[in-house]
């Protein structure tokens, strides 16, 4: 078998893990629980064999010996499977065993503690934790501090300094402009009619409005769970999910919108290169650019909702003598919450500057586990003028850190950086702008799928955005939309 | 690894395969189809190469030469093992291969044959998989026929000339009770009251009664397919479908009572022994035993409605002003149709008398593909006394034969003959009968549970049914069913 093959292969088992993940969200019946760790385990361990093996090895080295230079395509991909296959033999298979059994057990740690928002009781197992990532770190490697060898795990070839000085650049305005932002949502924030917004009718405007920015139904779907996701099947099965609440449809909505992103990058992949770094996303932070793109920059635009406030009238009657000015007061309203899943655009950056410090003072040994509380807290109070009640509100709340996935939270940042730039990008074009402000989103769609999601993996995340937009990645859009939309 | 180590490995992989095919007919987008195939292939190789290896073969060789005599359960797992393996291995990969291809190009073939009403499309694909068949038996060696040995894999130890004893005992007596119950049907047969059943009450009133049953819906759920299915994807995971006719809603319960007869069968097979023989379904006619069992004796009894009609009739309005004289004689309708999948209780085994001398007779040489048409509709006219009016309605329409599943068919009477016997032993106990008079079916399913489920695959089926019922399988007691309910 080429490399090739078996990187289809590779990817046929993790579509597998995927479809039987996806039930696990959506359908599991609650005692098949146990059993569903079982299969995921097994298809796991024999995805690692594969790509770890000696076989993959020399097909690797075969297909590197052969590869004419200028198929940059080619290079590209052999390039990013050596980059995995590295990473991937870097850990010896105690390790990865060690870390799947402790963030097993922290996660029932992590939900206990955040229940009796009691810290001690999570802390041990973070304690774990942060000493196997530390572990993974040294044994990858880093040029300047541990932070960036796992950051280069979800946003390849980023520098930790590099996003440190994005993020104290916006810190400023991000706060000069969540404190204005707040002040004015306070003043003047209307609530949406009473519900009950029936289930059905949402589930109804959810797929219109979805189908009508592209997200292609005979190639995906979407489900109910606790927390929206979008996850891929295979290279035409693009599942999104979001959850329902009767008494305010938006929640549905900006989620289906949110994962829809997410889908429309997925279904835009090339679909022949599926399994090879060419037919993959190619980062967090770039996956992450293309939801907030169509949740924010679209889905919160007042020419949107020229086009689809009349519709979602007509689904429901409660809204017929709620004036659109309100509505669109209702969706930008902004506050300062203790919980990063449910801040808004103002505040939201503000949850993963204050994350990402403390996240990179653990893997530096400058804070002890013990201390987190404390300095959370601290962080918080210098950001956002309160304490957070407990911990359940606090340093407790994610379970990221459960799951061993130190180093991902500044890629929801990035997206959001990502997301302004591309879109700025693709609005100098009067057509494609003129487009969007008829609420017609082909123009736009057609952009990305050219400018981002044909090329996969094949370029840097960063190197994408300076390619796609003629400018390296910068804050300066996000600011000037933050700007636009608050003050 | 231990050979039950590699028996649990064996239906992991199994049971990956069954969340993947579940999906596939529930919930998969239409692009997504032919990727899916090639995770199911991916799967069933690996399934296949474990149960056939060098490993495999030692592991067993191990635990036969270690097994202590007296441990029966013990024994009992080895010896079906041993079974399962010589069948596997005595088939060589190639034919295994060229079976699933011959049969994927037939299953077209045939639905475009079918849509045509040709029998002339499917034939030479029909020839294909025949003469595969007929290898297969040789292979596997048979000791009278070669029906024996493709009976033999649905239907272990259980002999083409005994099922055909027992069929040719019922012919006469199924004949003149078909022929009694259509005139009688014919001449008082109520329709519905006409629709809509909504969709939604339908789903309410399935699930309680499902519930009541005793279908555990911690261990299990219903979805909606086109064809209605059980499938179990996890020892504690088994997902019912059924479909949805919102005129006549006693289609999608029929469809729930007949696929939780299939699930409670699997909810009791004994979980720790998942993987095991003794934790699995020992044939076909005895799960069907079960799906029967629950759809005709408990399902259309008068003691079943008299509870379950006033519930209906509070689902559904427009029952007020049916008796349920009439509803019952609406469920006890019979008639002569060409259509196997809508046949009644009077007139479905007749269906099945003739595939089974059709297959018989295509193994043993003395019918050629090309003459079943002719030979489907004679036995059909003699049967029936009408031929269907065209093949599409004939010899094309079942999709087993496009499957290679060959010697399949009368694993469904063997089916109907079981659940009688079982339901009349189980009855002979009065508290047992009282309480089904009373709707209440726990003491039938605590009974079916020990005498039935709790052997998993331990007994033949033959052994089984003459275990739990005191008699060798007889048709005495589904002909007494069947005079009692149409005479």
């Amino acid at each position: 078998m080429t490399i090739f093959e078996m990187a289809r292969e590779h990817a046929v088992i993790g579509s597998a893990e995927a479809v039987i993940g996806w039930d696990q969200e959506t359908y599991l019946p609650p005692a098949a629980t146990q059993f569903r760790a079982t299969q995921l385990s097994w298809l796991a361990a024999r995805a690692h064999e594969l790509a770890t093996s000696d076989a993959w090895r020399r097909a690797l080295e075969d297909a590197e010996a052969a590869a004419p230079g200028h198929d940059l395509k080619l290079c590209a991909n052999l390039r990013e499977m050596r980059r995995t296959f590295e990473r991937a033999t870097k850990l010896p298979v105690d390790l990865v065993a060690r870390e799947s059994a402790a963030s097993s057990l922290a996660k029932h740690a992590w939900a206990e503690a955040r229940k009796r928002a009691e810290f001690a009781t999570f802390a041990p197992h973070l304690q774990v934790l942060l000493e196997i990532a530390r572990e993974k770190a040294e044994r990858w490697g880093y040029p300047n501090e541990p932070y960036d060898a796992l950051l280069d795990g979800y946003e390849r070839n980023t520098s930790t300094a590099a996003v440190a000085a994005l993020f104290e650049s916006l810190r400023p305005e991000l706060r000069r402009l969540a404190a204005c932002a707040v002040a004015v949502s306070a003043a003047h924030a209307p609530s949406l009619p009473a519900g009950p917004y029936p289930l059905a009718a949402q589930q109804r405007l959810n797929a219109q409005i979805a189908a009508a920015i592209g997200f292609d139904f005979h190639a995906g779907r979407i489900d109910t769970t606790t927390h929206p996701f979008c996850t891929t099947l295979g290279p035409r099965d693009v599942r999104l999910t979001t959850r329902y609440d009767e008494s305010d449809f938006t929640s549905s909505l900006f989620g289906v919108l949110h994962e829809a992103g997410h889908g429309l990058y997925e279904q835009g992949l090339p679909c022949d290169d599926y399994g090879l770094p060419s037919g993959s996303p190619v980062s967090l932070g770039i996956h992450e650019s293309q939801s907030r793109l169509w949740e924010n920059h679209v889905g919160r635009s007042r020419a949107f909702w020229n086009h689809w406030y009349p519709v979602a009238q007509q689904h429901f009657p409660q809204l017929a003598g709620f004036p659109m000015e309100n509505f669109l007061r209702f969706l930008w309203r902004a506050e300062f919450s203790p919980i990063r899943v449910e801040a808004d655009e103002a505040t939201y950056d503000l949850h993963i500057l204050l994350r990402f410090d403390i996240e990179r003072q653990m893997l530096d040994g400058s804070l002890a586990v013990a201390d987190i509380p404390t300095a959370w807290n601290e962080a918080f109070r210098e950001l956002f003028g309160f304490t957070p009640e407990d911990d359940r509100r606090g340093c407790l709340q994610d379970i990221h850190w459960a799951m061993g996935g130190l180093g991902y939270f500044a890629t929801y940042s990035l997206g959001n950086l990502n997301a302004a730039q591309l879109h700025a990008a693709a609005r100098q074009d009067p057509h494609l702008a003129a487009a969007c402000e008829q609420a017609n989103y082909a123009p736009l769609l057609a952009w990305l799928r050219t400018s981002v999601h044909a090329h996969g993996a094949t370029l840097d995340p960063a190197d994408l955005i300076t390619h796609a937009t003629g400018t390296p990645p910068s804050p300066a859009a996000y600011l000037a939309h933050l700007q636009a939309r608050y003050l």
